[in-house]
């Protein structure tokens, strides 16, 4: 049917991509150094915070960048010429890329990853980068909200069947797991990433059995660990009164690890199956929740006394169902001109909030030495550094007059070079290092920001420098007129 | 960093199925014949109908059907044992799978794919065909749902960079395609599947030149066709001017294929910028419009009599954004018993909507020979010919006085034989041709199913003979104290 060997991600790209290094490349500019922020404006959910993810998935890319020989055949088909072909051919990767680690907690308007590289080669990333950063930021930002409602709970991973096609499923559930949830119903998650995979029956096997009791004293008598499904007929009169039979006759042979209500009133059932639970003698035996679940809902349960051990998430979790994208954008910042000297660059916008910072920036959290929590986020010209002041003035961006003076603090960098001339010089943490990250980087954040419902609004702030150098850009890209 | 090789998608599943599975095959039933019907009870978006897709995609599972040395590395370090991890090995797919073709025009409450094989192998394909039919059958709904308004007009996928990481871009793309739209910007999806691509060039062209006119200029230098982006600085006032002047000033060297629209109030500019390119010359030079677009904003800039001929749609559609998740399951409808004997199978619930239909069954769209148009589908138990009836009686399956008499019709059936014990028996037709039965198989229906605001409900009902069975089923199943 194919003609062409799925063999490449080059091409996983918009076509203006490919159109715009051409002319690039034809004029002689594609060489010249640029320098691009990924960043997104605005917190989906309503958060007040977000987890920045996808950078191994990104790492996996770079390292293959370049086109392979079915991606030059297709081109050719496309009427491509030879000469340009042949260019694209020859490329590799020689940036640099500076990025937040996975797990940082990210705020709108901050730079999660710097790409500095010849202009053709950081246009051809564009695309394949936001792809894979705005869904796995977009999932671990969610299920860190969900965690924040979830407390002491575990939470698990169940959605496969509805993320959008095969990647997300298995992407998704690693940016979960980084953010706290315990593990996932996936096992391609867990053979690729180590994650812990949950899951004993469904209600296929109640009903091939046709007969509750049987089925379970079934699974018992295969398996040792042992979770009921216990809503297939009627939760309460027959699945945990059939658990319960089970996990008696089958007593040390089996460790009876609890029940699984997935349909009904969940805050009646788990109630009066932890009643029954214990008056039989289980009171370690836990209930699993599952069926639609989101943040709000599961705050519900728990308003309403549920008693609720584990929530298998799946929908509302792995689609982002109530806001399933984010908005991370690729700006150019900075561009070398026809002299080889780097002139920063700005986008202007109708929209106040959609006008660029520009130059080459890094980012900081300010964490206050004395509480040690943090002050505000503050993004600094390259060549900065905030730990050298005293008395560091924070205003915000837009309404300056909001400003204070911290002093006695630590300036985070919250960049660290993955890729330096196109090596890649970033130690790849582990997934359990990412997943104590995320902890480790909450714990400097006041709960305010943290809360669901209403969070403050975490300061993101420009240096003076930076905000200076912003406002002439705009002087300076303002039509005649307006001047 | 990773212990396994992403080698097999036979772990792309929910642990429960691994466990399952190995409790039929302790218990000697996982080769018993079982029947699974693919199916969602509710139309997403609000849609009068569905489209489907998914089975290409499906096939390609099927024939890799098995596990790999990974997998079974893996598994046993899991824990599982070698007799069992033996058994896994030795698997491979023998059953039947009946499907709707990609195309097929699809209601809530039908199957749309029907799997019959040894219970271990049915159980296995479970997640990974819901996972992949649930998301294309979500985004070629959509896509079609968006057409029923676009009409005549071109819709442009550009969703990549939002898409839920990258299979999702392209299999929604293609979803997309298949339902009607135009083209794509990813330029992976032009490859692998041969869907047109579209695209020009991006903001960051206009930035890297800091001069609309000399970024113009020199994208018609180096291409033939021009699509110039003119809302990087002012639309009216800079970029359909500096459009017009290099469209002049290159004649027939470039062919001026028009200007894109990507941010402001599109009503208003695209109104304008159609004086100002007929005035200037250019009638045959087209309005293409992005930024956010959904059915409804469609809707209302066709209202407000906008001058737009190509629609280029990103988010709303490849992340189906506002319902992004299709429900469909997967049920048990028929098992052999120790005797050899099939059994159908029923699952009641509280919730009358997700009482399963029991039995081996098949769909049929009744078509009126007289006009040509479709009465309702009617899903018969196997071995029943609607087409054998002189007088089809019709009924809602609930409401079941709402009943007629269909005489002179054409039952037609909807499924058609994929893999017949484990061998593929289906041609698999082109994209082409899976576009072309969309659009045929959407001219049965008379527009009141198809307009995307409150449509009528469109008849699926069940045999006299199927819904008998479903009821004495029903009976069966209900505890003693209810008969």
């Amino acid at each position: 049917m194919r003609r062409h060997s799925d063999d490449s991600f080059m091409l996983h790209t918009d076509l203006y991509q490919i159109n715009m290094v051409e002319t690039y490349w034809r004029d002689g500019i594609h060489d010249r150094n640029s320098v691009f922020d990924i960043y997104f404006r605005r917190l989906p959910f309503g958060n007040g915070y977000g987890v920045f993810a996808g950078l191994e998935r990104v790492m996996s890319f770079v390292e293959q960048f370049g086109f392979t020989k079915s991606d030059i055949d297709y081109l050719r088909e496309e009427g491509y010429e030879e000469d340009y072909l042949e260019f694209l051919k020859q490329m590799n990767f020689t940036g640099t890329i500076r990025s937040m680690r996975e797990g940082e907690i990210v705020f709108g308007n901050e730079p999660m990853m710097r790409i500095e590289a010849p202009l053709a080669q950081a246009q051809l990333l564009e695309t394949l980068l936001l792809n894979v950063i705005n869904y796995q930021t977009l999932i671990a930002t969610k299920a860190s909200r969900m965690m924040q409602v979830i407390g002491g709970g575990t939470a698990l991973e169940f959605g496969t069947r509805r993320a959008h096609e095969t990647e997300a499923a298995i992407w998704g559930t690693r940016a979960a797991y980084i953010s706290g949830f315990g593990g996932t119903s996936n096992v391609r998650a867990g053979k690729l990433f180590g994650i812990p995979i949950s899951g004993t029956h469904a209600h296929a096997m109640v009903q091939a059995y046709q007969d509750e009791y049987v089925a379970f004293s079934k699974y018992a008598e295969t398996h040792r660990d042992c979770v009921f499904l216990v809503d297939t007929y009627d939760t309460l009169r027959s699945g945990v009164p059939n658990a319960i039979r089970v996990a008696k006759e089958f007593g040390d042979k089996i460790n009876f690890k609890g029940v699984r209500l997935d349909s009904g009133d969940l805050a009646y059932l788990s109630k009066n199956a932890r009643t029954m639970l214990d008056e039989a003698g289980f009171p370690d035996a836990e209930i699993i929740a599952s069926n639609d679940l989101d943040e709000e809902t599961i705050m519900s349960l728990y308003a309403q006394g549920a008693k609720i051990d584990s929530w298998g998430i799946g929908t509302k979790l792995i689609t982002a169902f109530d806001h399933p994208a984010l908005g991370a954008v690729y700006k150019l910042v900075s561009i070398e001109n026809e002299n080889g000297e780097m002139v920063d660059t700005i986008k202007i916008s109708g929209n106040p909030e959609k006008v660029t910072t520009p130059g080459k920036k890094n980012v900081y959290r300010i964490i206050n030495n004395a509480n040690g929590k943090a002050e505000g986020d503050y993004i600094a010209l390259e060549g900065e550094n905030p730990q050298n002041e005293e008395k560091l003035k924070m205003f915000h961006p837009v309404h300056t007059y909001i400003s204070k003076f911290v002093t006695n603090f630590t300036a985070r960098e919250l960049h660290e070079d993955i890729y330096v001339n196109g090596k890649a010089v970033y130690e790849r943490p582990s997934l359990e290092d990412i997943r104590g990250h995320v902890e480790s980087s909450l714990s400097v954040f006041w709960d305010e920001y943290k809360r669901p419902v209403n969070p403050e609004e975490y300061p993101v702030d420009l240096s003076p420098a930076c905000w200076e150098h912003k406002m002439r850009k705009i002087e300076e890209m303002l039509p005649q007129s307006a001047r």
